[in-house]
């Protein structure tokens, strides 16, 4: 794979670039769309190509459960099977070893806000996660079964799906996880690392794509020295970019810190991408910090939840239920080129929501994904410009 | 409304023809996807244009209660509120009168095979109805209100509605019916049928569409006499087309058999459209009987619980859930040309089936849909042609 670096905003670490792979180009700062079980919720290849989708994730946990990584390989791997013949990442289950684990047993997502004084909460349902050396047990939420997630078996299932970037096995840790668990857990992701990384390079003949990259998980929560000293061990692993994952602490300000303390330790001519972050916001802060990829279930979930996005709004949201608009007869967003705002009101749009019709879902989740890679083509252009990228500039503001 | 007819089968009553609205053209035999809030369930308009949809019908009692007809009569009708500018049909709720009267009672569809020697079944559920001279009083399945339906009312809503083509309202009898009734509910039909049209004369300033067109319905349950009287006074009404509605017997033989009695009564020049029919075989033995148009919710709930419809297997469908489509790599239907079959193996749609994937209810429509679309095609070919329509034919058999 390579990373050509384009453009730089010498008034901050944002950087323009395109990351060839076997499957196409894709032009950074991008955001990579989601589809865990092999589509994003809703949509077609076709609606993804009309969109401007770049880039999918989908989620090695999920895929392994079903319809399994041994018959997607069988089938010519995520691209043939998906019918989705662009780039391809695949997210290693890392990520549920913390949503089913610590994520269930607090209740807690990647930032977790707690106040000064405030004690962390007690455990409240149970960890369906088991961590060892060895790897992980992970609880089957489809059959109750438990399943091991070892690094090299994590490689092995993604050389089956063969997506073109994959990610090894790691713990993302919880915001709740005290330093000396966020220490352990590091410092056992580094050598999961190690081990993948070992494991990518013995299997290089198993699975449709022999172009296969992996990028390295930097992990550390949200203490400067962790990761300082993760983003130097990952970083000089030979990964051909680089993932921060896990606990990014509990407020937006703790994040912006983590990255402004990972990024100047990673070889600086790599791919930088943030897991699981995907609010307008975020995105802005987080490419002046050096962020070339994000991936973010939030815009189209909150597309099946009514919530559509929109700069003429509060937060940019539109809540499509609201009786408002019932008789609005513009589109979600003036001047938005999207498949839905072409067509269709809010009023209908409106109508569609209160009666769960089906054809809601696709409308709202085109809007959605399109608004975001919108938002990614405003800020690269920016970038080239000249121009250090803001919402306000970004929105039309 | 004009109606060309331009092809004769020498053979059967099967034609050809052109139904020319104030939104379009719809060539028949034709068939009128269903769209009963406003949408084809799972798709949008363009999907409707792509795979060669002609016309849709939406539902007046459904309409009327969410979003209202007053708002989508403000909203500029049907065409500008669904963004579907093609011809559009609206049902009067009659359906509503029968599937939620009668059929609650007796857990009935419109056909009802009994065995000879069998009873009748006792009601086993609540009408949800009362019909009375005036109108129907309909329970509203969103809250509980009664609502009124009148022949008058109704055609005042269907005004604000603004579809190209109206029916009034009427009384759908069930095959569990006895004769007297069904005779008197035909007759109140009749009334009605006079009082809608008068009340049509009356509202031609209303709504957003002053070219709507009005088709008559047609009742008399099975009996050769009832039929062929209803056939000769809604016949001879002035209604610019007929619909068949109600009762259709108790097998596929009695159906054939109410056509044959019904439509040598009506007049030839006008359109006739057998409501709620939608098989491969009923079409096509309805075609060669007169039938111009139908429409049927089938083929598009069919896709969303997982029969697709496909000219190699038994019945012409095919359970994408059964285990044998896990590595199946090929289309649902060789050689179809749907957006679906385009792209995406029957392994693939197994998967998103089997997941509960919203993607799938849309990939699954769209070819269903498609399949109706080109085997009408495929019928009027074969009539301008100057070959008799039948199933082995028409499906490459």
């Amino acid at each position: 794979m390579e990373f050509r670096i384009e453009a730089r905003d010498p008034r901050s670490e944002a950087r323009t670039g395109t990351i060839i792979t076997a499957h196409g180009r894709v032009e950074t700062p991008a955001f990579v769309a989601v589809a865990t079980r092999a589509t994003v919720k809703a949509l077609s290849v076709d609606d993804l190509r009309e969109i401007g989708v770049q880039i999918l994730i989908g989620n090695t946990y999920h895929l392994v459960l079903r319809p399994g990584a041994e018959l997607v390989g069988d089938l010519g791997g995520l691209h043939h099977f998906s019918a989705w013949d662009g780039p391809w990442m695949t997210d290693s289950g890392g990520f549920q070893v913390f949503s089913l684990g610590a994520g269930m047993e607090h209740g807690v997502g990647k930032i977790a806000p707690i106040f000064p004084g405030e004690e962390i909460p007690r455990p409240k349902g149970e960890s369906l996660v088991r961590v060892e050396e060895e790897g992980v047990w992970v609880k089957s939420l489809l059959d109750g079964s438990w399943i091991h997630f070892t690094p090299e078996g994590v490689i092995r299932w993604e050389r089956l799906l063969g997506a073109d970037i994959i990610l090894p096995l790691d713990e993302c840790t919880s915001p709740f996880h005290d330093r000396d668990y966020t220490t352990r857990a590091m410092e056992r992701t580094h050598r999961w690392a190690e081990r993948a990384l070992a494991a990518f390079e013995k299997t290089r003949d198993i699975g449709p794509n022999p172009h296969q990259k992996i990028f390295g998980i930097v992990q550390g929560g949200a203490y400067e020295d962790l990761r300082r000293r993760s983003a130097r061990v990952i970083g000089g692993m030979g990964f051909s970019g680089f993932a921060i994952g896990g606990s990014l602490g509990r407020s937006k300000e703790d994040m912006y810190r983590v990255l402004e303390w990972t990024i100047p330790e990673l070889p600086p001519e790599r791919p930088r991408h943030l897991l699981g972050i995907g609010t307008v916001g975020d995105i802005v802060e987080s490419v002046v910090r050096g962020i070339d990829m994000f991936d973010c279930a939030a815009p189209t979930r909150m597309a099946r939840n009514g919530t559509l996005l929109c700069v003429e709004e509060e937060g940019f949201r539109l809540h499509i239920k609201s009786a408002h608009f019932r008789r609005d007869g513009r589109p979600i967003e003036e001047g938005c080129d999207c498949p839905t705002c072409r067509r269709y009101s809010r009023a209908f749009l409106h109508h569609l929501f209160r009666c769960g019709e089906l054809t809601y879902y696709r409308l709202a989740t085109l809007h959605n994904l399109r608004f975001m890679v919108r938002l990614m083509t405003r800020i690269r252009h920016a970038i080239r410009a000249g121009r250090t990228p803001s919402p306000p500039e970004l929105l039309g503001g």
